[in-house]
């Protein structure tokens, strides 16, 4: 399927009719799990993970092949108020970093032997200061929905969402905030490196800003609302992974931000995704809590770029493994207990 | 450095003398991850990974290209008494699995690239009954030892060690028990699954045994008496790859006991080590915190076989990749914080 979003109704219109994963698949997958040469469970999550990789893919004996990971690269109009540590030419600078290969990023994509993609969303027109205003308007929110859709590979068999944009963890506490209630402070943290009285600073935009947008409607409302241009693009590929069913691993606090904005708006949006890793940024766990998705890892990143859930790819692609390769009792000629 | 193991004696020579890492690369890549295009820490545990291997491997940026992991399996005298949800003859049936390419671990190994190899160590000699006797002669242990230490690779650049062999998990229960204290219930656990009154006799076979031994001497003496041949050869593996400064990444309950006694017959002796996950066996967080091992992994695996272990190298890969591939903020022109 493919589309063009030009008003909110048509992104609605597509999550209306998402399909579910492969249930025959899943069985499949289950009973080939039974019959592996392990103890009852002995893989652990592992095994949960290849039986959920097989429903989306169709077969009960999937393989990965070819991962795509994609980094969006947007700048927030937020940013002005100090909100980060680094200036906000950081995040074009940091592209050209991405695309001449310098990144973490670039050095996790090739461990795992995924394709990177970067796209830099109109970095010299930041989203409005949504303290003031909207960040986007209903046209530019879906002009990014439509990058992060356009952007996924129709081949890919495994996607993972990343972004780069400075002022962009306001932006996703914000959304946090907004989406899941509680107070400022309990989704404000240090980003890239703010404390003291920037945080308090930090936080403070990110409770006016949901102050005045409270009211803005569902979560592609506040998408726009409080969101930027690649947290939309990251919310738009993940959408066109789910109707190619193609698995996503979602990276850290700003990636589950945009997702969560899906599932807020269609319970179920996310189904089709894992959580890669939980990041060392304070308010993740919490969301990630909300969205009842238990972390592959907890290594204390905070990075993003796509790169926890670049190294979870690993995970995934050991989980797969096992369950594709493996024998099974009876073909190895193992007692089965 | 080789060395043959006729004594105890001959084996602690070895250990008084082993070598630490080289301060200069810890220097050296410390600088480095201080110049890397990312906010500092934002990498958490990655870094000090990276640095960590940057130090045992002599450089300030180090690659990873030659990863060894081995699956020692031995036969257990305990087993005849009803510890293991699996018959004895699972042992051996698995080593056959492991060298046909069907086991879990084979295909974790193709997944990070890593050379697996596979010992068998005289299946048909189980060790003796711990709880009549010492499970093994000092020239039995010795050459268990002798046969890890020969099994490593002198050009491999990091090393996994695991292990095959029912009956083993109650081996590593009573080792746990017997070096770190408490009760004979805090060290025994479900194993391939027991539970119930086979349960409440396995802890019964661990807390008899640990009472029979609990004089027996050093850590490898209580390895000698309580251990297996399998455990005694990881052990040996281990200790090989730290006169070699190759790094180690611990697999599960029974690799980190094995382990362990090298650490309480001389302390530092794991500096060279990391645990690679911890494993649902109930005991293994006890005895890595006893350790003051942090696992990078947390998945519910209770395999062995080097599984978790073998899942970690992914980790490692990401970390040194990061660290040794990422431009500085110097090279790619982005401005520092």
């Amino acid at each position: 399927m493919t589309a063009i979003f030009k008003t909110l109704t048509d992104v609605r219109n597509v999550m209306v009719a998402l399909p579910g994963a492969h249930a025959d698949a899943i069985t499949g997958a289950e009973a080939r799990n039974g019959q592996l040469t392990k103890p009852p469970g002995a893989l652990g999550r592992l095994e949960d993970l290849a039986i959920w990789y097989a429903g989306w893919r169709g077969t009960d004996r999937p393989v990965i092949t070819s991962p795509q990971i994609i980094v969006f690269a947007g700048n927030h109009g937020v940013a002005a108020r100090g909100v980060s540590a680094f200036p906000p030419e950081v995040t074009e600078q940091m592209v050209l970093n991405f695309q001449h290969g310098g990144a973490a990023i670039n050095q996790l994509a090739k461990t795992f032997g995924a394709k990177m993609d970067v796209h830099a969303l109109s970095l010299d027109t930041p989203t409005e200061d949504f303290t003031q205003g909207p960040a986007m308007s209903e046209h530019a929110l879906c002009a990014a929905l439509q990058t992060g859709w356009d952007a996924v590979d129709v081949d890919a068999d495994l996607l993972v969402t990343g972004e780069m944009g400075i002022g962009n963890t306001t932006s996703a506490a914000a959304l946090g905030h907004a989406l899941f209630g509680g107070d400022a402070s309990d989704w404000t943290g240090a980003g890239t490196g703010v404390a003291g009285a920037a945080l308090d600073a930090k936080t403070k935009v990110v409770a006016d800003g949901v102050a005045l947008h409270s009211a803005a409607g569902d979560g592609l409302a506040l998408l726009g609302a409080l969101g930027g241009r690649e947290l939309a693009a990251m919310a738009g590929a993940i959408l066109r992974a789910r109707t190619l069913r193609i698995p996503v691993i979602l990276d850290g606090f700003i990636c589950t931000a945009a997702a969560a904005c899906l599932e807020k708006a269609h319970p179920g949006a996310l189904d089709h995704t894992v959580a890669g890793h939980q990041s060392d940024e304070q308010a993740h766990a919490r969301m990630l809590q909300a969205l009842g998705k238990a972390p592959l890892l907890q290594l204390g990143l905070r990075l993003g770029e796509a790169s926890g859930g670049a190294l979870a790819i690993g995970v995934l692609q050991g989980a797969v493994a096992c369950h594709s390769g493996m024998a099974t009792f009876a073909e190895a000629g193992v007692s089965d207990a």
